[in-house]
């Protein structure tokens, strides 16, 4: 079905581009010039410059003035043995993949930073919390960060849903997957390196159903299981990860061909001062590299997204069944085909329990028993 | 394939609307609300009162005042047999359905006027021309009117690539088409009658090529010939006429199922005082009422569409053979199917040559002898 790769290749030449750059902006955008030639046209883009007149450029990049001002804080840190929470891991007993979420524990700020910064450590801390942390676990950091972004908000109408603090060092990545909102992402130290890809690129991302599972800490932090959630519970997953180690890849390449073999991913690295414009519904896998205290810090903001005629049309892209005529080993692959009833059904359910009490693996549950 | 069918469904849950009404404003929207509640989702919309300032709206219901104003203009005229230009017809000598286009005569003003007030003559008469009319023929009436919308040409970041005038009466219709121009229908006196369908009903219309002729009047009005063009050009059009007559209608209906068994199109009367969004890519079928003079006036203004995601994800929607299982007739039209290089060849053509020195009908040409 070589209409599904036209649309790939058409999104890239009429709007995106087609040398993989994301457009970098020298100045934020009006509200006016944002929707038209980002938001409306689904199309990301880089301001820089952007958050430098932040307290926080300055300020945070002291650990001390964190802990100090954090010092009566109970945070959320996320604890993996490899710095992939939410991503897929092969289960040991099941000898099958699993869809792996954190361990996550409140622990005061200062100790919770400790973990982040032992990198030879057992476990990979990560302090995040897709709960709108920054406005809750965070308050007392408020002042040095703008509330919202001005210039997205009188675009799109609202303030943010949802302010999210990330503070992680270089081994934490977030595998590929897709938000329902318009997320504005500031880095304040260091920096984020993303992978991006248009709505349209879904079926390369081989979404499949996955079991799944949580990590689990002893108390001492040495072992570590990998426990499935009971009941059972499948969440819908991109399959493919985009750096595979030597030992893989080729069977990786072989799996997922749709990825390796089309158009490369949209590569950026956003650096301090700098605001990333993530639109809604695009696939987003994210690395990054600490600044000098062994720590990446980034607050991104998400907006409420439209749910119109380009969400429809993506719905009808996912729920067509597509199979590409070099693919022979999609069948292959050692997990639930996601078909077009589940797919659909999934989708609206997403945005039926979107809220903010849930976090982002929760929002994508699919629950096999009800 | 019920995924189509999903989509035509969703489109109006999420976004439209299932009532099939178009949503109504009070006062002109701001080029923010414009761009996000309506552009960006691909939305319709009427603003009441909105160029109810506009000196026309008196001037021109005064015909004495435009035959005055005018009295020097060289205008062109449309003339039909029906009512019906840039419409499917059977040809009577190949009998088999063609596209034909009006006759256009460049006549001066008053005479040109006489013939659309004389409904009872041997032509119908329609005062159009799809290539800035508005600021060359009638430049002269440049000041009765906005040279453009302000808070569209705010939106939009750009000026009006066109302005066209119509001046019509109750006979002329135009049949279903789409434009790839954002749209701002301005009604002077009388009222316009519109069908709308969303971009994501294509299939719904079934378009298909047809060999393109046009009407040929004698100098003395009393002979209509309908001439093919030579070489033979085929248009890709809609072949769906919403308002078959008694005698037709049953056979209408079983041709084109996907049309008369799905969800009614939008419908909507716009008077004098208001202006319609029509957006980008929509299908639009246009009737009217006369105002006390026997006319309909009307100014639309024709701004640059984006050619994004949305456009992207229409031309893949487009290029997906759907054939419905109620849809047993299908090979039975009397015409070529628009089969999918067809069409994605003939977008892109569109694009290329969609420029005003080109009428909407030039501009969807497909000469099978290239």
């Amino acid at each position: 079905m070589k209409e599904v790769e036209t649309l790939w290749d058409e999104v890239r030449e009429l709007s995106l581009g087609s040398n993989s750059r994301i457009q970098r902006l020298d100045s934020p955008p009006t509200a006016v010039e944002f929707l038209r030639e980002f938001v409306s046209q689904n199309k990301p883009c880089i301001i820089n410059k952007a958050n430098l007149h932040w307290p926080a450029l300055s300020l945070w990049t002291q650990l001390s003035y964190l802990s100090k001002t954090l010092s009566s804080s109970l945070v959320s840190l996320h604890l993996t043995p490899n710095g992939r929470a939410d991503s897929l891991v092969k289960h040991p007993s099941l000898d099958q993949l699993c869809f792996a979420s954190a361990h996550v524990q409140q622990l005061p700020f200062d100790q919770a930073l400790q973990l982040v910064l032992s990198t030879d450590s057992k476990a990979v801390a990560y302090l995040q919390q897709q709960n709108d942390c920054f406005r809750s676990e965070y308050s007392v950091l408020g002042s040095d960060c703008d509330e919202h972004i001005p210039w997205a908000t009188e675009a799109l109408g609202c303030y943010p849903e949802a302010v999210n603090l990330w503070i992680g060092n270089h081994l934490s990545e977030t595998s590929f997957h897709k938000d329902h909102y318009e997320n504005l992402y500031a880095v304040v130290s260091g920096q984020k390196h993303f992978l991006l890809l248009p709505p349209t690129d879904v079926h390369r991302l081989y979404i499949r159903h996955y079991p799944a599972a949580h990590y689990s800490y002893s108390q001492d932090m040495l072992d570590c299981a990998l426990e499935l959630e009971k009941p059972a519970i499948h969440v819908p997953w991109c399959s493919v990860n985009p750096y595979p180690s030597p030992e893989t890849r080729e069977t990786e390449m072989a799996k997922f061909p749709l990825f390796f073999n089309g158009p490369k991913p949209f590569e950026c690295t956003v650096n301090a001062g700098e605001i990333l414009y993530l639109p809604s519904m695009w696939f987003h896998h994210v690395r990054q590299s600490p600044d000098e205290n062994g720590v990446t810090v980034a607050v991104n903001y998400w907006y409420d997204m439209q749910f119109d005629i380009k969400y429809a049309y993506f719905n009808f892209l996912q729920s067509i069944h597509y199979k590409s005529p070099h693919d022979p080993t999609l069948s292959e692959i050692e997990c639930e085909d996601l078909g077009y009833d589940a797919s659909v059904h999934n989708l609206r359910d997403e945005v039926r329990v979107d809220t903010l009490a849930l976090n982002a693996v929760d929002a994508k549950q699919d629950n096999e028993d009800k």
